[in-house]
């Protein structure tokens, strides 16, 4: 197995990610991309049933929003807020002396209303909570955002800004499970198209320090989590490709939002993470397309 | 002609954006992407001639190379940088708190080594300098990235979260500036086809204070910036939804990026607005699609 270093080195080589100098931040190739795009349209048809409509959010969210979302009590140290300069001319030229100097500006910048989208269906919640009671059927949402998480990483499956496909459900918990359950079946049927090898397993959320502990702990002993593990770096700590969440009432609760017999909504996803699987695509695979299997290179239509 | 809050009334109204409760933040519809989809596979397709590599960045970049770019000295209340909690558990309880009690939890937060992409093309300078001299012919890239201003404002076609396409070229003052010439022609090809009125112009980008006045002036009177205006929410003012930049040897310098004789590199650019003229095609012909010009949806694949 390679390792981390060898990995990164190897993707950087070939010219499919690009260093800025910043660790888990990259530039993409033109094959590195088609990659990502053939996977969003094999997500998309293997979504087919689910009638889902289709939202795009920008990769940064209201400060507002995220606030309410309770993100920053689980996962303080990953969320990103957006600073700005407000000053007038007097207060630009100390800034560039700053600058100029080497010294940090950070304290003229002041927090603003906008905040850096840390999974794809943040946003989402408050636009279905507007719009007030749902149908029998409860609801359905495509989304692809970019998101941004504050852990700078050298394993180049552990970015810091990178795309999350996902698909939303929002009804009774009798829906949201059983959508769950067949977006394990979808994922799995994803991946094996791509002839990727991979296990499921029962998963928690990097909940922030010692009363996260327990948040982990019913995470996992309520079964809330499911992830794919594919191995990329490393055989022993395989990545989690994809996810599927049950929220429970969490979301539900925190914006209000009901089902048609007006009780507190469940929600639950499945997330895809677009730059994780292309890059176990690169590592099963390997860096030349043309030594790619045809199944695989015919399912992503490369 | 329609006013600002009558034309953002009515994409919301036939669900075009979703409001996030910040100016200049929207979700998009699924119509709203395919047409930026077709758009950017229209430029692709006018783009032909140029063998440009195409480049994908994240919505972010790094610092040190932003704050090598000179953006803070032009554009510093525009910039936004990225701010991340790095505290332990008491900390964290504290920070806890001031949400509860609804403080300015902002102190809390560290400066990262990340900030947000002000315009396409800014994270591509230093990759193109790391690959040292370029050959004769100089270099030409494509990208597409999510920006960010922050300019909040009631006007939908100045959002402080939206995509750039660019074409960059790099090398001798003659080949960018030939480039230039080329893309305005190209570029007025795209809007015909969109059946957009237009016209092109001189213009200045907004540079801060009262130094930049003087920088504003130098650059309209050398001419180093064209734009093709598109009335979208004002006759009066029409909105950039394309511009040709000349930087001359700003980044070349900057970055020390060198032709094959070893010159300064000269660079030049095309933006475009894809949420601008996305913007003008829905108030131009039209909230339904149904009653768009034939020519237009074929030229978009709509």
């Amino acid at each position: 197995m390679q390792t981390q270093e060898d990995y990164l080195a190897g993707l950087l080589e070939h010219g499919l990610l690009f260093s800025t100098g910043v660790d888990g931040l990259f530039g993409r190739s033109a094959l590195f991309e088609a990659t990502v795009d053939g996977l969003n349209a094999l997500v998309t048809k293997h979504g087919d049933g689910f009638n889902a409509e289709s939202v795009t959010y920008p990769p940064s969210m209201s400060r507002v929003d995220f606030e309410k979302s309770g993100y920053l009590k689980s996962f303080p140290g990953l969320a990103g807020s957006i600073h700005s300069f407000a000053g007038d001319d007097r207060a630009h030229r100390d800034l560039l002396a700053d600058l100029e100097a080497k010294r940090d500006w950070s304290g003229r910048q002041k927090i603003t209303d906008v905040v850096l989208t840390p999974a794809a269906c943040y946003p989402l919640y408050p636009l279905a909570a507007s719009r007030g009671q749902m149908p029998k059927e409860g609801l359905c949402f495509s989304l692809c955002s970019w998101c941004f998480r504050h852990e700078p990483s050298r394993d180049p499956a552990r970015m810091q800004a990178f795309r999350q496909r996902e698909y939303v459900r929002m009804g009774t918990a009798e829906q949201v499970v059983a959508f769950r359950a067949s977006c394990i079946e979808r994922g799995e049927a994803i991946v094996q198209l791509l002839e990727l090898p991979y296990h499921l397993d029962v998963a928690n959320d990097p909940f922030f320090g010692r009363a996260g502990k327990m948040m982990a702990n019913n995470q996992r002993d309520q079964k809330l989590k499911f992830e794919m593990l594919i191995p990329i770096t490393s055989d022993e700590h395989p990545t989690a490709c994809l996810s599927f969440n049950y929220h429970q009432d969490h979301f539900g609760l925190a914006w209000g939002i009901k089902t048609a017999d007006g009780e507190v909504a469940h929600t639950a996803c499945v997330g895809f993470g677009m730059e994780r699987i292309t890059l176990a695509l690169f590592r099963h695979h390997g860096f030349e397309l043309a030594n790619w299997p045809a199944g695989v290179r015919q399912a992503l239509a490369l």
